[in-house]
């Protein structure tokens, strides 16, 4: 058997190539640019801290203008910056030229999100041509850990290079 | 057969009882007080167009700081009004004292969320004692029509009146 | 405004085409062919019981083959015709000569499936050229009624007619 | 930062406990008795092939009776095991005399389903007192290689000792 059952499926093909965690500077900047211009982002105070080949981190620090009626972490925040991270990560590992759109994604709620600061990490589990299926992952910064509050799974839609949007 | 297959069905039911669309007064300033407090949604410029039992509907006018990097709403402002709807449904049909939580939910963007304003409607599927199952749909009013952009399906927590956290 | 929000967006549209009810019977000969040849529907003794555009209905009787621990039937057969149901009701709304895949699924089971037999109820909420998007609903019929057992919602992609895997 | 982002939260917590794949004998059997109740898993050629603290895997070779219209494994079959494999990983966490019904399940299916056998993995990512949370893999065992068929995420309701049902 050369897979690991019970292990994510990129991480065991991560883990077997070191030149996994170089990524093109030209990928990472037009990442980095398209991030810039989402205007929810910024409305939100979240910055991307880390870009790598098929895996994106966006923090988001704590401010009253993100929160439910307790006071934590509004659910919806916390999707905002998951599904951007999904969606960054996808288009990592896209061919250049191409553009990237979330067709769905399903996020559990696992504890309260309360904390200095929100941090959403996004994995490739599989790539396709067309579709790419990607790990959402949130943490919350608790004094000096970080603990998860959300889980979820998403699909992403490459879209080809002359814009054309493929998927309806 | 006294359901209707092919129907949801909260939709038979309510469409029998002309009664559900009268909802307690203290239960309507219950709602509106909480989501009041959300920080978020008054960030993001949502306010509450309509309560009725077992059913909300949210309404977030466009503004640039909503937008992703193409300048259509972002899917994070889309899910956090969809979430917030269900939410709300949720907490109309569950005993007085009770305070809702999202378990999960899932959201398929089914076209780009363009428009003057998006629509968020929560509509309670299937209450029970522990869990509420919600239908999630949001529309963009795109001049005199609404189109659906989001279709999705939520799980709600009902808390106890001592305000305990029975999920974990 | 042209649509009715809170209202599945199908709906509307079927309510408004009297035609929407007659189907290609060239189309619906292909449906059941196909199905025909699903060896695990027959398993468990599945069938087709509606072809309609855009909607599908499959009855599977109990037996104690479906049953899991406690005697009712499993999630899983659960799954299994509502899952068939939603990839063929996209079915009858593809091109001819396509083929279906189901990208992913997501389903609440809401009540304990017991009675004498499922059924299956899959219907197409947003038809596009790539990418499909259903609706699930699985009723138990009790005695005179029919009691929903579980809601979901569903991906599907559509292939083109050289058969070529777009996906992945 | 005690956490590690990016990695399963259930993983870190695995690793660092050598204890953690001791499973008391009394919990095992009711976990394989319990299992071999159900009258899909055998109809199906299911067997539970490995029972650890938080992690199931259940094993089903192809025979012609599981199968979907191209000859491949139905995706119904599928996610019958990897809602079984969840549903038990969760019940191996939950305290004495506990039931476990299936909340809802996401499953997305990556690659054709076709090779010698499907082998799911359920394990716990999150145990709370109410719901717990899975993730679901399957991979398809082809020539010596397990390959990635689909990925999911469960949610499970734990039932108290009364067998009260407290989900609605």
């Amino acid at each position: 058997m050369t897979a690991q059952p019970g292990r994510r499926p990129q991480e065991s093909a991560a883990a077997s190539d070191p030149q996994s965690d170089a990524l093109a500077p030209e990928i990472e900047r037009l990442v980095r640019d398209s991030f810039d211009k989402q205007g929810l982002m910024r409305h939100l105070g979240a910055t991307m801290v880390e870009v790598r080949p098929g895996e994106i981190r966006i923090r988001m620090p704590f401010k009253p203008e993100l929160t439910q009626q307790h006071g934590f972490f509004h659910a919806g925040g916390t999707s905002a910056i998951a599904d951007t991270a999904g969606g960054y990560a996808g288009l990592t590992v896209f061919p250049p030229g191409s553009a990237v759109l979330t067709v769905e994604f399903k996020l559990n709620l696992i504890a309260p999100a309360k904390g200095e600061a929100l941090l959403a990490v996004g994995r490739v589990l599989k790539s396709g041509r067309t579709l790419t299926v990607c790990q959402l992952e949130v943490f919350a910064e608790q004094a000096q850990a970080l603990v998860p509050v959300a889980v979820g799974q998403q699909t992403l839609i490459c879209l080809n290079e002359s814009g054309t949007k493929i998927s309806s």
